[in-house]
């Protein structure tokens, strides 16, 4: 494992979450999946079912990260056109890959076949491996650093299992969490102080209303064990001689 | 009301969407009060607490849009830097807004008074409006075409409902929806084709699993009331034509 840190850009592709639509869930999930990896998700973007909104997005994180995944538009229809915007983005052509045709056709096979709008799901940029889809038909595509899934969460989550230890990342970052009900505007000058004094430590504080009450969970991230401990500690002493009542975890 | 289009970006900044720790809700509550206003969600970002990035993100953003949005990071700790962000990706001081001072004054009088933390929820870039904010102490603030809002929803909701009717909006967007048991890749080519026969509407796709059993939404979108029901029944047409049952208003 490395100290280089290692980044990941997300591209989610649709209308329907601009729209209002659709409540996005591919953005916690990707990013939660990617801390694992020991990937950070450094950058979203959400863009419409255009072609050259999708280019421009795909480019711009595609260069700026180690990985891109994108998630939506890979499906039969006619506004899934995400493979013609990374293939336009990358500069080949779309063909259709072999491989994606005979599971489509196996898939298929007691479903009435494979039809046009299906055969859309066998098309790739040309060079692209497949991502397994355990789910249903369609697999995900992978070219160069480019990853492109489902927009369906659940059959965005096979995929992602699918790439499981597959990518090569750094060390993960953990995070303790401690949390009560303290106002964050009560202990803003403490969290700032224990983040300077903690270099290896980034520290966020993250508000809440509940039963009627303010409360605050602050976040501890870090990529070393220790470091991390340390910082704990160090802002619980805080927390306890301020005389807050907390709990660790949070709540 | 105009044929002119309106359109709106916004920037998510919060190091804990990207971390997956927290689910955004922001997204669609805002996208689902632009469509109200008459104006488009064109595009989001996602960006870390990272002064540089959410600059980046804010000039991109208000230059292509007519209104830019962001959530998160107006808050009272050290890891809200948003008013700091903003004011330099505008190339203007930031400023104690001597209004939003007294509104905290007043807010904190009997909890404890302004400290250093709670003060710094006044600070906005010069020259800059504020959006009043029902639910706690600390306004929104709006300068130039740039609305910067809470990262909690229901102080960003408050926030919203504040700045209802204030933003000039063209015709809003209008949708329809039809749904059943029907997979999407079986009726590609209808979608496809209706949607081009009808030119001033998009018809997009949502697929769904449920019951163990395929499924999908079709959802026509129009600025024109008239446009939108003969393109609704030129695809009800197609799908009862095929053999499918389906249900207005989707399933």
């Amino acid at each position: 494992m490395s100290d280089r840190i290692y980044t990941a850009g997300l591209v989610v592709i649709g209308d329907e979450i601009l729209s209002g639509r659709t409540h996005d869930k591919n953005i916690a999930q990707v990013a939660s999946w990617l801390q694992v990896q020991g990937i950070r998700l450094a950058e979203v973007r959400v863009v419409p079912d255009v072609i050259d909104r999708i280019v421009e997005a795909v480019n711009a994180l595609r260069e700026s990260y180690d990985y891109l995944f994108t998630t939506g538009g890979i499906g039969p229809t006619h506004d899934d056109i995400s493979v013609d915007a990374v293939s336009k983005a990358l500069g080949v052509p779309v063909i259709i890959h072999p491989e994606a045709r005979a599971i489509l056709e196996r898939y298929y096979t007691d479903k009435g076949g494979v039809n046009e709008g299906r055969l859309r799901m066998a098309r790739t940029p040309e060079g692209a491996e497949l991502i397994p889809n355990r789910m249903s038909g369609a697999p995900g595509i992978r070219i160069g650093n480019v990853h492109m899934m489902a927009g369906v969460p659940h059959i965005t989550a096979g995929m992602l299992d699918a790439l499981t230890g597959t990518l090569e990342g750094g060390a993960p970052l953990i995070s303790e969490t401690v949390g009560g009900f303290i106002p964050e505007s009560e202990v803003s000058i403490l969290l700032r102080d224990v983040e300077k004094a903690h270099e290896n430590c980034q520290i966020g504080s993250y508000p809440f209303f509940r039963e009627g009450r303010v409360g605050s969970n602050f976040v501890i991230r870090s990529t070393d064990r220790g470091d991390l401990d340390t910082c704990m500690k160090a802002l619980c002493d805080g927390l306890a001689e301020a005389g807050f009542e907390f709990t660790h975890g949070g709540i």
